[in-house]
């Protein structure tokens, strides 16, 4: 039971190795007081997905540990993979879950990208709330994607001498196997797959741009569409900034409609790691049309807090 | 934080006197060690449904201080309502929630419905799984309604002096103020209002028929038609006993299936009390399509616990 829990998700560049994605998990989950929560790797991106929870020291402790594990074993030249990426430790978000701060989450990813840089000489960016609060006048860099434009990984070893491009902290190169490294705090983020009955990745794409924000979409949702080779059908991937505003029935219903346009129909869904229980409950509230839900309602609330 | 939880849920004859209900409800909710949940009381019913936890112990304490005080407080010769009821302390059911068996629950309805009989001289009739486990060759006695037949409360009086109907403990007659009291244990219990759009009470009773059991609707669920007048709009009011074999999307929506024939919709529904957080996220996983929902997927079962 901890008083303070931040949420940790770092993305490790390595998707395909077993040893090297489990290693990584082992160094993090082996830190006492933090609590590994999931574990996702895919071969396509050639990625890991690490989420894990506990308090602040014990946080900044354990993906000190995971990432010293990725620069390890890493070696970006030879990385290939469909994601966009920078490093090895290619992101590294501190979300704030119970009795912690946005500041907190904030203090704590300049903490962390600070180790990481004198510890193994990679540069760092900071993104999301840590680079509104250090570059309140360049709000480009809370983006993500504009830290990855012009060639990610490989583009970066010539934009990095570009004064816009400099690192926040460490070297002014990029490492010469583990790239550099990404870190923030945000909020938390909802992400959810929607797997369509078509095996037509065009037609993924098409409802992906009716679906997100910057096409004229769900405020607070990014969506991509995607191609499930096994199963011979497409996914629409959906992560989500704001579940309080924009719920997951939203999409999941705004998806249907959009899709039905092609005579295409969700055959399911998939939980991205994992969501709080607020989002489960706002979207049952909608499909159940309950009148009066509220987290009193479910039993365990009164014996588990 | 209990180690050992088990769930009361008393009905007390009383729903129109606000003094009584909250006398009630604080005798209970003063006793050390329990956490009460939910109360809820209605004027047409004129009775209140009262939802605590706590380990054995403390809820035995806390349930016979909150019947002393019914007994004191309600005189059933006065009483009326809509809902069937045999005495103050009307039912009183025991759920076994967290690391208690189904006979502890049992042994605990025993307890209290012999302290109950000796302190105050109230008949006890024992019903669902006491009632199996005392009475395994009078399979009738399970059954609350058997114990409200022939005229409930009044009829009573007369009745006991049926050899089949001779109270488990205490005198072989009933209490002049307090009737008597059925106990027993039972597994927990989801409720469930659905609100109808239409004001015609024939046709809430019509699909309330065709959703329950008994008359060829759902197994494990009972559901009966009642008029809202505030709203001018009917509910069909359904209980389920096993939330995970007949979950509450399929009470839903086979209410919504049968409402069609009448050109009636749902505009709402409730959750009556508490409910189980699994009989949430079933429905969730229906409505929301979910392929790989399971409770390590909600951040929070990873710190409360």
């Amino acid at each position: 039971l901890f008083k303070r829990v931040i949420e940790c998700v770092p993305n490790f560049s390595e998707g395909t190795n077993e040893q090297t994605v489990f290693a990584i998990r082992d160094a993090i989950s082996s830190v006492e007081g933090v609590k590994f929560v999931d574990l996702l790797y895919e071969a396509d991106y050639n990625r890991s997905v690490m989420t894990f929870i506990g308090p602040p020291a014990a946080v900044l402790e354990a993906v000190l540990a995971g990432a010293a594990m990725a620069i390890e074993k890493i070696n970006m030249e030879k990385h290939k993979g469909q994601h966009p990426r920078i490093g090895a430790v290619d992101v590294v978000p501190f979300v704030p879950i119970q009795n912690v701060t946005m500041q907190d989450c904030i203090d704590l990813s300049i903490r962390f990208g600070e180790a990481l840089a004198e510890r193994h000489q990679v540069p760092i960016y900071f993104y999301e709330e840590t680079a509104a609060y250090l570059h309140p006048d360049r709000p480009e860099r809370r983006d993500i994607d504009y830290h990855r434009r012009n060639g990610e990984y490989e583009g970066l070893k010539r934009e990095m001498a570009n004064p816009d491009r400099k690192p926040d902290r460490g070297p002014q190169r990029v490492h010469p196997t583990a790239g550099a490294t990404l870190t923030g705090a945000r909020e938390l983020m909802v992400g959810v797959n929607i797997n369509l009955s078509t095996p037509d990745l065009r037609i993924a794409k098409q409802i992906a741009k009716r679906i997100r924000q910057k096409t004229g979409g769900l405020a607070n949702v990014k969506a991509m569409g995607t191609k499930l080779e096994d199963r011979g059908i497409t996914q629409i991937g959906i992560s989500n900034v704001n579940f309080r505003k924009t719920p997951i029935y939203r999409q999941i219903e705004l998806t249907r409609v959009e899709a039905w346009r092609y005579g295409v129909s969700i055959v399911g869904t998939e939980i991205i790691g994992v969501l709080p229980l607020d989002a489960i409950l706002d979207s049952a509230e909608y499909y159940m049309q309950f009148e009066n839900m509220d987290r009193n309602r479910i039993l365990e609330m009164h014996y588990l807090e």
